[in-house]
């Protein structure tokens, strides 16, 4: 049961920092019907880690990443649009990244693939979309990674896009989220089994891997919400170890549990390329953001952000707003109270529906 | 250079999850003058990692961990009080820890050291104070885990302090702190050098130590505070390596720099005991906080707490403040501004300092 279907890029296709992919491919999923004028077709870029099954669909019914967002009568409603969601550049869900093999020798590219940027993955997208005879979509959108990815993709690509929809990122990755970013990809690359990136799929740098999980968990979410949801609760006792130092609380089972699907489900390489794009995004590097606004030729946006968002603050969307505004773009901001953190948009559906129903309906 | 003096503590010392220490002892220095009455003395408890040397003293002119805030006319006035700082029980800075010799072997304890509290730490500075024939102090005062044995102090040793002051503590480690502490150490168990806490003095678990350090700064920070002090800023020229996924932000460098510094100072071993006595500490196990405190015997209380403080946040200092108010304590609840984080205390030492001396001067 597989959904997905793939686009292959124009070859070469030229990396942002330099260097060509060859004979790359996306893999998208696809929601509802795009109409006759072509001009329904709403793109959604995903966060760090997610695949292209953004939600279930006839050749899919396995729940997606953002399950109850996106489907018929839902706030993306696909009886309306035409959604594409598109597995990001770099990553390993079938789009072309790091653990893809190396038209050129045959073996994965490993860190010989070339430097990813935010502005590769926006550029992926837009192939993507373009391949489907898509010039010029309804919405452009994508929470934390994707709020990067979609203010490339206005930067980028002028007029591609009617409407932007950025939630949870921002236009400059600050020095807090670069820290905790880069001491994750330091558990995976301080894991001897990394080898320097040489690691064979079976024996993966899986003790970094978890460290990295873990941590990116715990900044994904608050500590109002864990207060509430953990307390001093201990650990179950089929999660116990007799090890020195073992976890002793529930919040530790949690952690682990994630930690181990993780390892499984990604691969190292992929994070660490996809990590570091995100340390690297900088509108700036485009213009002044205004400028770049005005350029993009938006007609509308929501920027929506979340008060206890610890990687991605509140005052970063605030200034990608005002930008937005101060471009003319007719735009939304919408500071969110959430508890849940960075991760508020997986969680607080309702809240976040309501908005975004809101935004696509006007 | 050394300004320490040793107490000898009781030999057994009970320790207060089961054990017994054996000739222990506690290293601790002194500022100012004990009054014949015996009752101008104030124990201050330290953070995870400082030594006893606070400041500066005619013994030791090297800057100390709390420089600016204890000495002659400062907030912490030792021509007024006879200051005692402590090194921790379970700490490597001359106190009896993990990395002594066990007298029964000869040989460091490493993990066959008993189980630490917060609570032991809290029962080995009073037998310090007590072995200067202090019976009962005028002030117990610390900062972060400082600010959690002081409770544990007021619990164990009703009577013993007639005032207290607690600086960004908890009466119980809050699950979002268990998970980034938990992280930590288990940055230091993964990595192969720590060997079971076997390792030798000359190759301790440096990588997993430096991870730890990083992640540790990281949350005793705030976001706030590291967009205006390094922004996007690259990394110095000097700092720069040629590493796959090396560092190339200002903070990356600073993160290292301390790390590193870290690793050559502090003991493995004695940085797990520690940090996991921090998870366990839960006031609650002393009975009903406000049946605890008006135990105590106290007479007023001063709790600080940080806004910006995402290790130990305000709520848990709020409610300290409340319980000891609710046990008739003359309470003081500073609920402060700065945007230093849980390290605001040694850093904003003029609005710190303002309130510890208008506190101690009542």
């Amino acid at each position: 049961m597989d959904a997905r279907h793939y686009a292959l890029l124009p070859d070469p296709f030229p990396m942002w920092r330099g260097g060509a992919l060859h004979g790359a491919r996306i893999a998208y999923e696809t929601w509802g019907t795009l109409n006759a004028a072509r001009d329904n077709a709403l793109l959604l870029f995903t966060g760090l880690s997610p695949p292209a099954h953004a939600a279930v669909s006839p050749r899919d019914p396995s729940p997606g990443w953002w399950e109850g967002m996106v489907g018929p009568g839902l706030a993306i409603d696909s009886e309306r649009f035409f959604v594409v969601c598109v597995n990001s550049l770099g990553s390993c869900f079938g789009s072309t990244g790091p653990a893809s093999p190396d038209p050129a020798t045959g073996r994965p590219y490993r860190l010989s693939f070339p430097d990813l940027s935010v502005e590769d993955i926006a550029r992926a997208g837009f192939e993507t979309v373009r391949s489907l005879g898509i010039t010029r979509l309804d919405t452009v959108m994508g929470p934390s990674l994707g709020g990067m990815v979609v203010l490339a993709y206005a930067a980028l690509f002028p007029g591609a896009a009617r409407r932007l929809l950025c939630i949870s990122g921002t236009a400059a990755a600050a020095p807090f989220a670069i820290a905790l970013r880069s001491i994750q990809r330091e558990c995976i690359t301080s894991d001897p089994a990394w080898a320097g990136g040489n690691y064979s799929s079976e024996h993966p740098p899986a003790t970094g891997q978890r460290l990295a999980r873990k941590l990116g968990t715990v900044t994904y979410r608050s500590a109002a919400e864990w207060q509430l949801r953990f307390g001093r609760q201990p650990i179950r006792d089929d999660m116990r170890h007799g090890d020195a130092f073992a976890s002793e609380f529930a919040v530790q089972g949690y952690l682990e549990t994630l930690a181990q699907r993780f390892v499984s489900a990604f691969d190292a390489n992929c994070y660490l390329y996809i990590s570091r794009s995100m340390d690297r995004f900088d509108l700036a590097v485009h213009g002044d953001p205004v400028a770049v606004f005005r350029r993009a030729e938006l007609e509308r946006a929501l920027v929506i952000g979340v008060q206890s968002d610890l990687l991605f603050s509140l005052s970063e969307q605030g200034a990608v707003a005002q930008s937005l505004e101060a471009a003319g773009v007719a735009t939304r901001f919408a500071p969110l109270s959430c508890i849940e953190g960075h991760d508020a948009f997986l969680v607080d559906l309702e809240t976040f529906g309501r908005e975004i129903r809101t935004f696509l309906e006007s």
